[in-house]
């Protein structure tokens, strides 16, 4: 473990550069103040990056969208890897007909009309259709009547055994300074243990979500781990799945974790990443 | 494990007799079909009972006036030991004064008051009163708007050390024949996970519900812990917390274990009833 | 949350103080220095003392033995509650005859022949005997081999459906100042994911533990829980437990808690003992 | 989900198999009787094959050893996959020098020094070398003292902050027709709850176990996850791993699964195979 003054230093050391999005690009106030000096550099230096991000509210394209509104356009839809993604994966390669129903909002089940399947709002199923649902998507946490759906979803899986795909595997995610919010993955893991059934899960710390990132490099062009390094903010997602999964990790101190906390919670969760640095923003050399 | 035919054997056997309420007493069509002639027969063998039970939504008054009018007119307030008679005793030893934060009907709440506390919905909680909030109460799933008033009781927990009281343990309660509610337990369950704290839960298989009751009765006689049996439909709290408290235990089948599955549950889960009987219903000698 | 200087207002506010035994009275290198000052001061006052402690391991009269070999000789085994006497109630009233099966020592296992039972060693249970064994017991972590006992454990709970009852709910115990042992409670915890099924534990935090004390108590003398305080070295057990059953709690900082985390302990786990004291003695007033 | 009535049909449908060891080809009699006729007709047909396995206790070599001595020649090496293997890719990539101390026999550790690593078996690891292990392993349930070692391990993670990581994900193994052993990956569940650190765990169902066999084919050809299929005789790992990734999957009831248990099991954990085969085994058509 070692501690990083200028985030310059694990550019020029990596080729490609995996960035959580909340807490290392942006957070409740918008962007990180000059986090768009590091693109410019990354570009400069001519480095690969990708955001891999637990977030299925909305698709790459909507979440590139809403950094260029916050003034950085270095950020495509290409660049996006989201839990989202490998969801619509899982779907295209394992349910083949009737209707998948979900938990959030219509941003969120964006795609699964376009793989041939029908998708549901949880609160329209019924015993009337419950017989044709043959998969139940947790989404996001908005978009529903928590007590009357998660309900219906309990029910639901009492009844029809399908997959359940929780498609974000965070429990709560930041609201305002001081507030967070439950989130989608924190209801779907109440429901999972109420059920007592095995959820299927996307997003970091699994190695599914970072595997589908590596290969969309690879499709183009031949890559070894040891080229790449994961940034983020949270021990437990970003720095121990990409740890597990052969990367070095670099922690950032701008999200989650507080730059008072860290050596406590490095030690108590025994979650070592390969560098520390205050920021993800390269600084200029004086 | 013995099989018995007619509950009469249970009631000349024991002296007192605790029964759960859901699944043994009533159930969501109203009571269990003849379940008068039992209390006929207490009453007739001077038998002594009452009825502990995971509800915290209503008073014993309240509860035993439900039974009225239902037709079942033996029990009385004072034969009722509530989960929620638990909390009150634990506000009434442990919280001195300020606010009582809690989720849940203001029926569930309706002890507060009267312990010189002031309850307050957890809707109400916010910057100018956060300070003044001395315990966090889960009394029933009803009565609170579930993703503001769960988000709340995150960020309250988050920001006050304060004790966290769940006044009901069970996940869900039966809701219709075919469909269940997540009830206030679940819920806690999740928030417990979500903020990492120990919560205290008042119930079956709690002890402490047991020992309760029990020393309601001695007050006045003394007893043996041989002269009671626990009547339940679920193994995981009647009789797994009548078990370990030192009782017999009887498992009817007229609720939450049904015939078809008693054996497989036993034997799954290692708890073992003393007796199985089909309901807890006296039937006439021929 | 109050700070003491001085145990001695606490010995001069309650009139009955129950202490737990690791931590609080001895450690690895035996008595809590002038800890015997306490013992005196209690005489002088008149007030009543007990030790309540998860130590199954030895009898009351063993126990209480050791500490007379240390010097302490204000505590006889009338003084002592352990949970070993809850496991033996339990097999007084819900186990009637046969082999109960025991991992510990044979010391641990003292007092099963005395309630007309059968003991034998896990190791000893095979083919010929298995269906004769009607409870099996977690007494110590020591007297057995691991390897070759706790499969056999396994085996026996997949094959007999019987209770499997832990007189000791703490996952390690401290060996020297610097190392921990793997107590018995945490194989237990281990056997019990594996089998998935239900075991009994008695020991703090659960509330069965300070009733029994309380129970013992009660019999000569009406007390209220408001005369009693539990002091102990432990938040999730001593703490926890104690503030449950509603009395007030001392945690003493000459054990598991440490003085320089206490108050973030406090914080991560939300228990709230009454008061924080250095340790458990009395300092002569100047 | 299909019956299947004989393999056959498998092997027709697919280009490539991945078949769980334990259960599927083998148990604790050999091989399965007839298994042989599966790869000799996936020899015919020019199908590929894999062996997927959660057993890290030897190398491939030794793994392919032990089918030839039970007489099945089709399984060489360079088919096997075992959690084993990722073991080793992850100290390639994440451990650079030091100490790597492990639970297990000399066998499971053989590569740790091909990697210019020092091996050292827990009990080895004392006050004058424990600075420099970094990282501990959990290999094998054989191979050492479990009350000794299982402690030191304990105190190792509680004094140095370093990854611990778990080669099989097992929590029991079956040891004969009708008793099983625990696993190291129950043992290892066990320490991770006691020091509340969190382990990396390699393994079915981690995708990264899928992942590393997929990506050996694909460096020397092109294929999409439909071409193949995941063969295994439990839920839990083989079964939901594999739909998790994407695979088609093959319940077979020749291990873990019992015939009788089947449509139970698979309706209280909710985790469903493409198909259900009573074996592996390729029957000759009539």
């Amino acid at each position: 473990m070692e501690r990083i003054d200028n985030f310059k230093t694990i550019v020029d050391k990596y080729n490609i550069i995996f960035f959580d999005a909340f807490g290392v690009l942006k957070n409740y106030h918008g962007l990180v103040p000059d986090i768009e000096r590091t693109f410019e550099y990354l570009k400069e230096q001519n480095k690969e990056y990708y955001i891999v991000t637990n977030d299925a509210s909305r698709s790459p394209v909507q979440l590139a969208s809403s950094y260029h509104k916050m003034g950085l356009h270095a950020i495509t839809p290409d660049r996006i890897i989201s839990s989202g993604m490998l969801t619509k994966e899982y779907l295209y390669l394992k349910v083949y007909d009737g209707i998948v129903a979900y938990l959030g909002t219509e941003d969120s089940a964006h795609y699964i009309e376009s793989l041939g399947l029908h998708p549901m709002p949880v609160s329209e199923v019924n015993a009337s259709n419950i017989d044709n649902v043959n998969a139940l998507l947790f989404l996001d946490d908005e978009g529903f009547d928590w007590a009357r759906d998660l309900n219906i979803a309990v029910n639901l899986l009492r009844k029809r055994t399908i997959p359940a795909i929780v498609a974000n595997t965070d429990d709560t995610y930041p609201a305002t300074i001081s507030d967070v919010s439950i989130a989608i993955g924190g209801l779907a893991n109440m429901i999972e243990s109420i059920v007592g059934k095995s959820f299927i899960r996307f997003g970091k710390p699994d190695s599914q979500m970072f595997m589908f990132a590596y290969d969309l490099i690879r499709e183009y062009r031949p890559i070894s781990k040891k080229e790449i390094v994961m940034v983020g903010d949270t021990l437990h997602t970003d720095i121990l799945g990409g740890n597990k999964f052969g990367f070095d990790t670099v922690l950032v101190l701008s999200g989650n974790t507080l730059p008072q906390d860290v050596n406590t919670r490095i030690n108590s969760t025994g979650i070592v990443p390969t560098y520390i640095c205050d920021t993800a923003v390269v600084k200029n050399d004086i």
